[in-house]
């Protein structure tokens, strides 16, 4: 123990989650964690009881007022969720980079790739009318270009595991990196080199004040015109502020797209109304790319709070200035 | 030149084909062996200017009396299709083994495994009414055992594969395999503990008089009861006469199987009556999982034929005892 704890007192922490249930992340700390007791609210303003706070979409302001509060972890991979509260305290902010993490985007972006790759909206459209045809124009993995925007952790990954299958693979990143057997490419002026090549593109960045709205007309715009099978697939399993939903279905129309996979959206849920739903060219998930599993990510993040208590340093820390 | 030609003569090349066009085989092999003529049809009975034939589902009979065939080549990965002709000629049979036909079934089978497993149908349901809901219960892809019936050239390959995305794999062959993270199974005494174990079944068997009908409910009642998501998954991208149709059926309806992806039929193309197309819990491709490319395929095919001719042996023999 160091001199964060009261003794034998470890100090409680603050579970602060919208949208979720916290209870299930509660009875996985109680199991892998049980001496660490979990509040879903302070007792009151000033609550000095809270020493760590595990967040998703927190109501704004629910961080603000903990004196001492060491610690804000993030119960997702992306941080955007965080930063739309004005009152974060100026605690480090550690976010989750897990196998299971990684291992489910992975399968959500090699099931879309391939779904569109292998024809998978027109064989079910001639199954519902009993057509037997086969496209003999399918081309093989390795004569087809996924380009990945974002060489993060779940980038990387996915990359792998397309690599794998066969395909070529790019990517885009803010900063250069070299990836063995990936073609890499970087900021805004590596973007259009990136864009020329790519005939399916996924989209695993993290919201930013700089990547808000990058999926729009003007990113369409540049993209190849003719792949093996015609244009371009946008797939985004990032975040919903990264697309313009208008600028993607204009795209659609104009056959600047031939496809997309959208996992996320401008609003969650899906408005009824959205032309997304029902857009023949159009696949919709419920935000259910990667999610967060209690079981495998609440081991983690005690991990890090021992570890921290021992006096070593966080990981998987968030810069705030980059917002990611 | 061996003493198989005549002086330069280097004999000609039967393409014996149905259901697929001839034409664009022709071209290609215009391209990789300008000096081997193709023909459609021996010009007589006893035709000795005949050295090589490739056939696909040739008619019966239509290999017979060529005195100087030496050997039959398949235009597929399976055989059976040459095995339905009483009169095949006692020359060694070469069967297709290809980077690019692998690469192919292992995208089709990753595709479908992915496709069950991340609940593909219910979310295409799903977006059909409009409605926002995450299946909470995903389990990653190594809480999953996908078991492989066949563990030759394609199945091997789609074990790798699925390895790589981090699923548990079996497998079952006719003799013993061992394979890096594969638990493997073989023979009938094999069979049962294979299919106790496995939540996704993948069919790459070949068509043989002892595969014949092995899909069927003396199978479907021995598999696993309740997996991470209910009832097992079958995939078929063998033969259709692996498979017992109206046992299929009868299993989804009992509960023993919840879902199929068939590609390849007892009859093709799947009549249109049958009720296979609009069963909710079938998945049907047109015999489309990994097609033979004229373009990847016949520089293999013409570089055998050179080897063998400069006295080296043929690979890829098919043994016609096993039948494959
Ligand atoms: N749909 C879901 O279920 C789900 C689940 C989990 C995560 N996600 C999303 O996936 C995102 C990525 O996760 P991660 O763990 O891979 O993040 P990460 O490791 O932080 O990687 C982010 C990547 O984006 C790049 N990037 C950031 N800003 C950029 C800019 N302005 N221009 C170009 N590239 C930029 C970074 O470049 P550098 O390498 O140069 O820094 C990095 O390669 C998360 O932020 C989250 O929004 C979605
Ligand atoms: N749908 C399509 O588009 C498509 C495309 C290409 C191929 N195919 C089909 O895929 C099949 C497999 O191709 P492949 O190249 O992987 O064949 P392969 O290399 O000959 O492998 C066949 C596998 O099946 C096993 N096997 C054979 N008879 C068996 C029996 N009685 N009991 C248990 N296991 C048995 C073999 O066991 P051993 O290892 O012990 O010999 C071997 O592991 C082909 O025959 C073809 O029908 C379909």
């Amino acid at each position: 123990m160091t001199d964060m704890g009261k003794g034998s007192d470890k100090g409680r922490i603050l579970l602060s989650v919208t949208d979720w249930d916290p209870e299930v992340w509660r009875a996985e700390f109680a199991k892998a964690a049980p001496d660490r007791p979990i509040v879903l609210a302070p007792d009151h303003p000033g609550d000095e009881t809270i020493r760590y706070a595990l967040v998703w979409k927190q109501k704004p302001g629910s961080l603000a007022n903990l004196p001492n509060l060491k610690a804000i972890f993030s119960l997702g991979a992306g941080v955007d969720h965080i930063f739309h509260d004005p009152h974060i305290p100026d605690v480090p902010i550690v976010r989750i980079v897990s196998d299971d993490l990684s291992m489910r985007m992975s399968e959500y972006v090699v099931w879309q790739v391939l779904d569109h790759h292998r024809l998978g909206p027109r064989y079910r459209r001639q199954q519902q009318a009993r057509i037997w045809h086969e496209d003999r124009r399918q081309p093989a993995a390795n004569e087809v270009t996924v380009g990945i925007l974002g060489l993060g952790v779940l980038g990387r990954d996915a990359a792998e595991k397309l690599l794998a299958l066969g395909f070529r693979v790019t990517g885009w990143s803010r900063r250069p990196h070299q990836m063995e057997g990936v073609e890499t490419f970087h900021g805004k002026e590596g973007l259009g080199d990136f864009l020329a090549g790519a005939d399916i593109i996924v989209c695993l960045l993290p919201l930013t004040s700089e990547t808000k709205g990058v999926l729009s007309m003007s990113m369409f715009a540049r993209m190849k015109q003719e792949g093996p099978l015609g244009a371009p697939v946008l797939i985004n399993a990032g975040r919903g502020g990264l697309q313009n939903e208008a600028d993607i279905l204009a795209a659609l129309d104009r056959g600047l797209l031939s496809a997309v996979t959208l996992d996320v959206f401008e609003k969650e849920p899906l408005p009824a109304d959205s032309p997304l739903w029902t857009h023949p060219k159009v696949t919709v998930t419920p935000h259910a790319a990667a999610s967060s599993a209690p079981g495998a990510l609440v081991p983690l993040i005690v991990k890090q709070i021992e570890a921290y208590e021992r006096g070593e340093p966080l990981t998987n820390l968030v810069d705030r200035n980059a917002q990611y």
